[in-house]
């Protein structure tokens, strides 16, 4: 069984990133992140915490902004149009949940497609679909490709089942597996919570993308011999044991299911460091289509 | 074995839609479709005098604009321009494909989203992926779901898979079978020309639908015992015992596949009728939502 170590594939992805930041410079160019945060929820301010020093490691220009929890629309609606017409800015994030008052989806429709280096605007949701590569991919779920494709994972011909519907994961990995060329051309199916027969679904798959949110739900007897096990699940569990009271979890049931891998991901180490070298990388794909 | 008579439920469908025309009417409202034909190709004329034919059956206002084979992009952004502009017209649809000198990418792009009856431009696109029932359905996929969904097949926690993976059919089909609530919640599988062991797949499937455009594909070892079967395809071919000397059949062998079905459409006859009596529905909606 191979151990799939996200943290050294994202160490590569990196190293690609400070590669093309010395070419931008030359250029006279600097890729520019702004993240900007609403409210105070821990988790949320932890994520915008190490994507702003990831940045700086890096040497992006990376601007944090942070925002009261009874922010209005209008004014974070300001502070994006601030930031599209901002030429030191070519990525822009909103990190989500947002505080409940505020209308996620108006604001993602805010952000100019071509800084949307989340990938949800319907602009580069679209050219997705369409697969059209100047368009920005949704972090985790190119995350996911990069770590089946730096794996020797091959996806043509291959039975994919995704867990998971959603348009950050589940959707956009579809698409992204179903399109033509390298790291794409897999057979794709998409499972969720209406699924019948679950198991029997996943144990037909070559690879499994969990992306369902629940802890430990992918089973031994769920996963065939030999299966491809990427898990994107993030999920705090009680734990009395640890100094903070829990821990990080992932979708797949690690210690039953990885016996029987050809690879898989662990969490934490998988795919969570591919998330943000993912986004560092889309910033500076903008900064280059800028 | 229930034939799927796309023809009846096609005449249903034009009758919603007469329904509606007459509601529209007593608002003062028409709904209009522009359908433009560039050059003589046969097919696309005949495609084109159909839908044509429909409006005025239906009372719909119907612009047929016939430019000749050697219209410059420039030229037709125009005609498109003024399509877009014109408030008796609330669905415009390019017939496909056009000439090779023409960009149809580019063509797709300047039609108004809100009069693209065809559902390609990347905003409805979007809008299928993201669930936004506001937005254009392509209308050959929104015509297989209607045909599941009034021949009372249920969809949800159904194993689709889907022969196919353009943007016309093959994903707007899966995104729609997967999104939430009626006609949807299907387990999706997209099988294409990488796809191993096809046959295997397809014998999983509670539901086909076959749209690869090759004549008789789907044999009768592919289909398990009761399963639905949708045919997309539109394929002509030679016929020496006919007045045309052509004749035009499926993507599945009918024949030997039918007797093991539940229920499944004929070509001609199934998904047809559907795809023009979807694009009626559609601009119907757009003259509603304009």
């Amino acid at each position: 069984m191979i151990l799939i170590k996200g943290n050294e594939v994202a160490e590569k992805v990196l190293a690609e990133c400070k590669r093309d930041i010395a070419e931008l410079s030359t250029l006279g160019k600097k890729p520019g992140l702004a993240v900007v945060l609403i409210g105070d929820d821990p988790a949320s301010r932890a994520y915008v915490r190490s994507k702003d020093k990831k940045c700086h490691d890096l040497g992006l220009h990376s601007v944090k902004l942070e925002l009261p929890a009874d922010t209005t629309q209008a004014d974070l609606l300001a502070v994006i149009a601030k930031l599209n017409a901002d030429s030191t800015i070519h990525g822009i994030l909103v990190q989500s949940p947002p505080p409940k008052h505020i209308d996620e989806a108006a604001i993602v429709l805010a952000i100019d497609p071509r800084k949307d280096v989340d990938g949800f605007h319907p602009v580069n949701v679209a050219k997705l679909a369409l697969e059209d590569r100047s368009g920005f991919v949704p972090c985790t779920p190119a995350g996911c490709q990069r770590l089946l494709m730096d794996a020797g994972v091959e996806t043509s011909g291959a039975n994919v089942v995704v867990l998971g519907r959603s348009m950050i994961v589940g959707k956009p990995m579809a698409l992204l597996l179903m399109a033509k060329g390298q790291g794409g051309d897999a057979t794709v199916t998409v499972a969720h919570s209406r699924t019948k027969n679950l198991a029997e679904v996943t144990r037909h798959a070559d690879i499994i993308i969990a992306a369902i949110g629940r802890p430990h739900f992918l089973k031994a007897d769920m996963v065939r011999e030999g299966a491809v096990v990427i898990d994107v699940g993030i999920n705090r569990v009680d734990d009395p044991t640890t100094e903070k009271g829990y821990k990080i979890v992932g979708d797949v049931a690690f210690d039953e299911v990885a016996p029987k891998c050809k690879a898989i991901t662990p969490v934490p180490g998988g795919v969570g460091p591919m998330t943000i070298a993912m986004l560092m990388a889309n910033t500076i794909k903008a900064c280059k289509q800028l």
